[in-house]
C-alpha cells in the first residue's frame, strides 16, 4: 500500500557530544520516507533547491520512494542548524533558513490523489489542509506540528485536526495544544479536537498511545550509543504508518505493534547521523529489534 | 515472610499545585513498610521522638508492621518541607530538620536479626553497613541512595554495593553514580561495584531493572489526578520487594512482575497526601491495577 506524505526535505548541521555533521542529507520528510519505504510504497511531496545534489534523488529513489510530488525549485534547499548537550532529549536550533521551503505550495500529481495513507509532516498546518484538500478518500490520515503552529496558526491547526484520524506530537506540545500539564487530561482534550488517537512521544522514554478506551505505553530501546537523535520522531511516524499501510488493518493490536514498529526504526535512526544507520538496515535486523522489544516490556507469563 | 527495613519515619509539610498539607506522616520508612505490608510481614527500624504521636503508631501496627525496632528518643521527630511545582518529577526541598535521626544508630531486635529479606532505605552508608553487621544470612538485601551520599560518602556507599543485591535509585543518580552519562553504560559500570540488580527509577516515566544479561522496562500508570509525589519511590520499593518475599523466587519472571507491582504502589500513593491513599486501599484494588499494567503494556498477541 502507498503512503504519501508531505513534509521537508533539508540540509542538516548537527553537532552532539559524539560528533559533528555539515549539511547532510534530513528533513521531516525525508526519515519518514526512508523509515515508511521498509515497510511501504511511499510518494513525496516537498520541495528542495537547485543545490540538492542527484545521489540524494538516487538515494530516495532506491528506497523505492516516489519522487513525482518532489518540486525542484529556483534557489537554495532548505537548511537546520542545531546542536544537542549530553541531555539528548532537546535539540537547540542555531539556524535555520527556509529559502526555498518558505514558498513551499503542495501540488498533488494526479495519481497521488487517491493515496490511501497519508501522513502531513510538521508543516504550516495551511499548508496541511491543502494537501488534504487534494487527496480523494484517505482510509487513515496522521498528522504531527509543533509549538510554533500551536501558538501562531492554532485556528488553522484546530481544523487541520478536526480532518485527521491520529497526531503524533511530543510531551510539550501535548500539553501546550491541550492547556493542561496533566498528560491523561490533555489527551482527552485533544481527542476531543478531532482525533481517534493521539500519540505522544517522550524521546528517550518511548511513546504513550490514547484512545477513547484505551492507553497503550511503549518504552524506548535502551541503547548504549545514542549518537545524533535528530529524525526519531518522523523515522517513528514513519516506522509506525509503514506498519499500518502494509497490514491495512487498524485495531487495537496493530496499532500498538506499529508504536513498536516505529520505536524500533527511531532507536535505528538515532545511532548514527543523518539517515546513515538507514542506509544500510535491512529487514532481519528490524524484525530482531521488534522482538528484543517483547523482551524488555513482558512480565507476564515469564519465568 | 518477613521484611526488615531500616529508613526514616518523619513528619511531611508539603505543598503541591493542588494543596498544601502541614505536618503529615511520612519517611522512607513508613512508606516503604506500609506498601510492603500488602504483601508481607515488616520490621521497621527507626527512630522517632516524643512528640511522635499514638494514632501514627497505631496505624503502622494495624498494618502488621513490627516495631520493636523503633526507637523513640528524647526530642523531635525528623521533619521534611518540600514543594513541587507543575513539573511533578522534582522536589524543592525547603527545610530539613534531622531532629532525634541525626545521632540515630540502628539496633536490631534479636529476632529482627533472622530477617530474610532487607531493604536499607536511603539513609547514610555507614548505617545501612551497621544493619548488614546485624543480619545474619539474609536471602535477599536491597537497598537506596542519594545523590548526597554518593557526593559525600563514596567510600562507605561502595562498601554498602558490595554487600547488596539490588539498588533502586533514580536516573540522576545513577549517571552520578556511574559519572556516565548513558544510561545503559551506567549500568554496567553500577553492576560490575556489587548489585547482581539495578533498578532505576524514573517517576512519571516508569522504571528500567538491569541485570547482567537482561533489560526491563516498565512504565509509570498514567493518572489523572497525580497529588503529591512525596513517597512514591519508597513505596516503589515496598511493592517490590514485597512480592519478592511473599513469592520468595528471585526468577527473572518474578523480578518483573515484582516491579509492575512496586509501580502499582507508587501509582496509588500519588493519588493523595502522605500515606493516605494506602489507609483505604485494598488487595483487590492492587490485583485490578496490576491487570491495568498489563492490558497498558501488551502488544504481542492481541489484536
Amino acid at each position: 500500500m502507498s503512503i504519501l506524505v508531505v513534509g521537508s526535505v533539508a540540509f542538516d548541521s548537527v553537532q552532539t557530544p559524539f560528533g559533528k555533521v555539515e549539511e547532510v542529507l534530513g528533513g521531516s520528510g525525508t526519515y519518514f520516507s526512508t523509515a515508511a519505504s521498509f515497510f511501504a510504497d511511499v510518494s513525496l511531496v516537498a520541495v528542495v533547491g537547485e543545490d540538492f545534489p542527484r545521489e540524494h534523488l538516487d538515494f530516495l529513489a532506491g528506497r523505492n520512494v516516489n519522487l513525482d510530488g518532489l518540486q525542484i525549485r529556483p534557489g537554495r534547499t532548505f537548511r537546520w542548524k542545531g546542536e544537542y548537550g549530553f541531555d539528548l532529549n532537546e535539540a537547540h536550533t542555531l539556524d535555520t533558513q527556509l529559502n526555498v521551503f518558505e514558498r513551499f505550495a503542495p501540488e498533488l500529481p494526479e495519481h497521488y490523489r487517491d493515496a490511501e495513507y497519508v501522513f502531513l509532516g510538521n508543516i504550516d498546518p495551511e499548508l496541511q489542509l491543502k494537501v488534504l484538500d487534494q487527496v480523494r478518500r484517505p482510509r487513515l490520515v496522521a498528522c504531527d506540528t509543533m509549538n510554533f503552529w500551536i501558538e501562531g496558526k492554532r485556528e488553522a491547526l484546530l481544523k487541520t485536526l478536526e480532518r485527521v484520524d491520529m497526531l503524533l506530537i511530543n510531551e510539550a506540545e501535548a500539553r501546550q495544544l491541550a492547556g493542561e500539564p496533566n498528560l491523561v487530561r490533555a489527551a482527552r482534550e485533544i481527542l476531543a479536537m478531532g482525533p481517534k488517537t493521539l500519540i505522544v512521544k517522550r524521546g528517550e522514554y518511548g511513546a504513550l498511545m490514547f484512545s477513547e478506551h484505551s492507553i497503550f505505553a511503549a518504552p524506548a530501546y535502551p541503547l548504549e550509543s545514542v549518537f545524533d537523535p535528530t529524525g526519531a520522531g518522523d523515522a517513528f511516524a514513519g516506522g509506525f504508518l509503514g506498519y499500518l499501510a502494509a497490514n491495512r488493518n487498524h485495531d487495537e493490536g496493530c496499532l500498538r505493534q506499529a508504536i513498536v514498529f516505529g520505536s524500533v526504526m527511531a532507536s535505528f535512526v538515532v545511532e548514527n547521523f543523518s539517515l546513515d544507520r538507514m542506509r544500510e538496515l535491512d529487514c532481519a535486523e528490524i524484525e530482531e529489534r521488534f522482538r528484543r522489544f517483547k523482551l524488555l516490556t513482558e512480565f507476564a507469563g515469564i519465568g
